[in-house]
């Protein structure tokens, strides 16, 4: 007994010293990184999965799409949180065109008739698969229209896919295609088939990809049962996001909108998602060809590409109406900028309950708020301001935030430092964090002061051992790096990062996440599945709150600006190496992007060497340089030069993307412009960074 | 219509130039390449696909398991057509254990109670699948037994397989487990349960690896159906084939029969073959935790490890009797060293009618047997013999083969160039080579004087072009190789290469055989899918005959030993960095061993450039050298020290396997001597190899 107490003393002792020895935080200088930690560790005491877990229960109690009654509730929900914890809240309207399904079906017609049921099963001990607000089987924004014809199976509906069938001799024009999801956005699916000449498009989730070949199905476990759907929207999001009707310009009730059929974002033929429990009727009688390697899935049987004989009829039919959407935006006041600010955001309307996408975000959001909250009760005083945005109409098109951004451009433009996304935040165990590279060192740093509920170890640490499990590599904490994506679309940063070029993070904790966009991701599967004792969304909001904290609280912004011109000087040499044949013929070449890339290395260097001594530079400030005015020449919304949502990928990021997708679309005359643009670019932060580097070097 | 003539005109005189100037063929004098070359063309004109397919439709008439009635009429009717073309054919009988299934059952009795029928479907255009002589769902030599136990699964029973489990913390002791087929040799299942405590196992096909994840079923297409069976022997041939009760000596009527008690090569727990629907059906019943990943196989359904709920009684009682087998084996007389042996090998025995295994390689034997014989009555006079060999009981455990190599061993080590095995010869249109390395060069010549049936290119092309596919590489004539595979275990060539050191070669088409060991490997298949016209059939007699007759005729042995060299090079580096950690703690090393080899290449150089002036030298006996008479110290039966089939693995091959086997379990004192024997087999043939050029060297 003497010697355990002798042991906790010293392990006490050992605490006591390494608080007057702490650590080095990027952004603070020496003198004032004690203080800081001392306040980290006061906020890493406060969340409660309770209370994450309370709010999860209130925001999933009804089906609450964008623009309906239930999803009123949920703002005032949010507003009223924020106001309890004593933040200024405001609401922000909207007004987006937004169609409901009002008549859906789907029939087989050869070489039986069996008109499918479009509705998820029910479960006893489920009360929300019983209710009649759940929308049917519906890919928002498809066109109304009833077609019929012969089904042909297109594996993912990719570009290649396609390009195969061709090869094959299977020609889908006139047909009805069914795809798998994955790989690709939705919306992209329906956009390339549209491109090949389907009449209609028909999207399943195949259990090789959701369902029974991962695991166990629910309620067995949390993967997709077989009648479990992904409903979604289809809105080529790759052209523009926000409404329909106001591109570019915030939708304001009395905004001047452009007509439907001139609106290049919606999409063409009618689609529609099913369950594999309705894509095995109709796949198992396609006959034609065997398909190629690797688009067989986890059905029971050999997949064949068709034409036919399965033969189908679909009709859809949407209430399209101007729906008025809401965004609550609440703010924590800076002391020293109040008008700089840190913005942390996810939305808050769902296709069913949502409970992972998005509710597991907003409560983390509503737990980070109380939190933060407290502290500054308690004496904190960060310099920025931090604010909370619950978004809507995400599912639709990323439609509350993008309209938010186009509202308020100049401002953000000029004050915003980072945003941090977090929509679906928790749906187990893996943490990921995406984000631009001038962040990669910063989220590092935050995610080793943070630690895994369950191992003990950070973070950081169950990354790094994720990511290298395999090539039994050895740990080791000086020099360890785990990797961190880049943003591509799919969710709320797109407007921020690509239009208004500002810094972004996106943050989850992903899991074996079956139930996407159906009726079972509820508050049931989050407490069976995804996370029952909540304890991942209590450790989300401390990643949250000190990625938060520290940028707002920081002396220097901590952005490592040298990362992310080796990854644009990479970007340069992938082009060189896959478009050589391409840059030839075109009399194309890229010596003078690597001078300049070359030269903003050295300058970044040397920022990153003295940024302790230039306080108060607005670095956040390059990332804007990277979005002109110019749009990018075949979607003109998106102006960011480094990276956009890929065009037919949607959710993966795309580098460098004027220059790749003109020179993979075989336009020179394009790529030479926007070489030039990025040289133009790279010259700006070049003489942005000599000048600062020439003036403050004084400082010293 | 004249141009058309004229072109003939042309092409038929470029014919005419190149018969001027013939190719050069390893194993001939250039004076002497002409001639053969007109023989070889006189031959590829004879060999008919309608002989191949008539006598398919013939030996599959009926189930004619090693032993049957059935099975003595195809005996007599292979003698019978060896006869008809004028050769000398003799039966060699042999005295055989062999178990015939006498009850067989399969009782799931837990979480439901269901008995399983043990039989394939019938079906209606097929009489074959009504045969009441169709052996029940067996695996030969299970010992007789009943067991009951919860079930455990064990993906394919592998030894790393049961040490996953034991990660996992699932014991199989006194469970009865599930395998899958595939990856390792039924009876290294058996063995490998066996070790591990298990009180019975079940082995099953399942639909990822043979069945409808791989293309459509029967009678859609070729794979395996959900009730079809792969049945087989499960006899221990690792550690020694033929004749359970005459180990290493031949099992004649009168032979002294050790007791089935004290036969090693006897497995030891209840075992049976199952279809995918019975497989279906347990381990849907299975709980426990998900299965690894990668254990997951086809059934619509996430696995399960177990144990339980599902519980099965097996029962398997066998008719335990010696029968009598018989080997056919004809001589075609050579006509300078008859007593020089080239032997074409392949068995008749079939689990049931076996079209493609063995039968396809049985029709393809015939008809070569026909078009030799017809071609030495146009007066081609090969120096040495050939002699085609139907063996019996292969199925069994190769039991036929062994128990002729044994026989005849003085007189095959002196005299036998090359065994050439045609199991399971046909069922598809890829075709694949093994053999041993000084082989390799000889197969590429022949295979590129063999041309496709359907695209016209060459055999070798072909094979080229499915080897690099993949990485785009361009074929260039001159310089390119393809890969030829090392021989294993689990067909006939087994006691010819690792007990007499016999040159071995292994030739098949190999397709989409889904239907390997059930009742519809019969003649309805190859007609419908395997090959329809019979055409591959007639492919390997023109490959298989311009092989013996190169071999019969050649005027020097067309051995490459220096490739030998080469690749006993290679896996004694393997070794050494496999090993590495193993050799040192055991303080041995294997530089006396690279030394040697270093030497081996020197000297079969010098033999490989003088090979033309050193005629009639039997070089086909440095392979003997590799098998001393002292056999492995884990299997006394096998001889040979740089192949022999992995002990774990069954049919797959292992390079250097007295030292590698040894390292592998720890037995330093063991791997010491074999490195000993190892470096003495290599000074064995280096002196044997100067002596032979110092001595021949005065020759040129």
């Amino acid at each position: 007994m003497k010697i355990t107490n002798l042991l906790y003393q010293i392990l006490a002792y050992a605490f006591f010293i390494q608080t007057l020895f702490p650590q080095e935080i990027t952004g603070f200088l020496p003198q004032n990184v004690g203080t800081h930690i001392e306040w980290e560790r006061k906020f890493l005491s406060l969340p409660k999965a309770g209370n994450c877990e309370k709010h999860l229960f209130i925001l999933t109690e009804e089906p609450h799409p964008a623009g309906s009654e239930a999803s009123d509730k949920v703002v005032k929900y949010i507003d009223s949180v924020f106001k309890s914890y004593g933040l200024t809240s405001k609401v922000f309207e909207y007004w987006a065109y937004l169609p409901y399904p009002e008549e859906v079906s789907l029939e087989l017609i050869q070489p039986e008739v069996v008109k499918f049921e479009l509705k998820e099963t029910t479960w006893l001990w489920d009360k929300d698969t019983y209710d009649d607000n759940i929308f049917t089987f519906y890919n928002a924004y498809s066109p109304d229209g009833v077609v019929e014809g012969q089904v042909v199976y297109v594996n993912y509906g990719l570009p290649e896919d396609y390009k195969k069938l061709k090869e094959l001799g299977v020609d889908v024009k006139g047909k009805i295609v069914i795809a798998r999801y994955g790989k690709s956005f939705r919306g992209v699916k329906a956009k390339v088939a549209e491109e090949n000449g389907a009449l209609g498009l028909i999207i399943y989730s195949d259990p090789m990809d959701d369902g029974y070949m991962k695991g166990d199905v629910y309620p067995r476990g949390p993967w997709r049962p077989e009648e479990a759907v992904q409903r979604g929207s289809i809105y080529y999001m790759f052209e523009y996001p926000g409404d329909p009707l106001t591109p570019g310009y915030p939708a304001l009730k009395d905004a001047k909108r452009i007509s439907p059929e001139s609106a290049k974002s919606l999409p063409k033929i009618p689609t529609m998602p099913v369950s594999y429990k309705i894509a095995k009727k109709i796949l198992e009688n396609l006959s034609g060809m065997n398909v190629p390697e690797g688009w067989q899935g986890g059905l029971p049987f050999a997949y064949h590409v068709g034409p036919g004989p399965a033969k189908v009829k679909m009709k859809i039919k949407s209430d399209w109406k101007v729906r008025r959407i809401q965004n609550v935006v609440a703010e924590l006041k800076g002391f020293v900028e109040p008008e700089k600010k840190i913005i942390l955001g996810n939305h808050h309307d769902a296709w069913v309950y949502g409970a992972v996408d998005p509710n597991s975000g907003t409560s983390v959001m509503l737990e980070t708020a109380r939190t933060l909250s407290e502290l500054v009760k308690s004496g904190w005083k960060p310099k920025r301001s931090i604010l909370f945005c619950a978004w809507d109409a995400e599912e639709y098109g990323l439609i509350g935030s993008t309209e938010w951004v186009e509202e308020n451009l100049k401002d953000l433009s000029e004050n915003a430092i980072v945003y941090v996304n977090i929509d679906a935040a928790v749906s187990g165990k893996n943490f990921n964090a995406i984000s631009v590279p001038s962040l990669d060192n910063f989220i590092q740093e935050v995610i080793k002061n943070v630690n895994d509920p369950e191992s003990g170890n950070s973070i950081f640490y169950e990354m790094w051992l994720k990511q290298n499990k395999e090539n039994g590599k050895k740990y080791n904490p000086d020099s360890a790096k785990v990797k961190i994506g880049r943003l591509g679309s799919g969710s709320d940063y797109t407007a921020f990062l690509d239009y208004a070029g500002i810094p972004s993070i996106d943050l989850s904790f992903s899991g074996n996440y079956g139930v996407y966009h159906s009726q079972l991701d509820n508050f049931y599967w989050m407490k069976n599945f995804g996370d029952p004792s909540f304890k991942y969304h209590e450790t989300m909001v401390k990643i949250v709150g000190l990625i938060l904290m520290r940028l707002s609280s920081c002396d220097y912004l901590p952005f490592d600006y040298f990362n992310y011109a080796i990854e644009i000087e990479k970007y340069i040499n992938d082009i060189d190496s896959i478009f050589s044949e391409e840059l030839k013929s075109a009399n194309l070449n890229l010596s003078g992007l690597k001078d300049k890339v070359s030269k903003l290395k050295d300058l970044t260097m040397e920022l990153k060497e003295k940024q302790k001594m230039l306080l108060q530079i607005e670095t956040q400030k390059i990332e804007r340089k990277f979005t002109p005015k110019e749009g990018l020449w075949n979607r003109n919304w998106y102006k960011h030069r480094i990276y956009a949502p890929g065009y037919y990928q949607g959710y993966g990021y795309q580098s460098l993307p004027g220059i790749t997708e003109a020179l993979s679309f075989g336009n020179f005359e394009v790529a030479k412009n926007e070489i030039k643009l990025l040289e133009k670019i790279l010259d700006d932060v070049n003489s942005y960074l000599q000048n600062l580097l020439k003036t403050k070097s004084g400082n010293k």
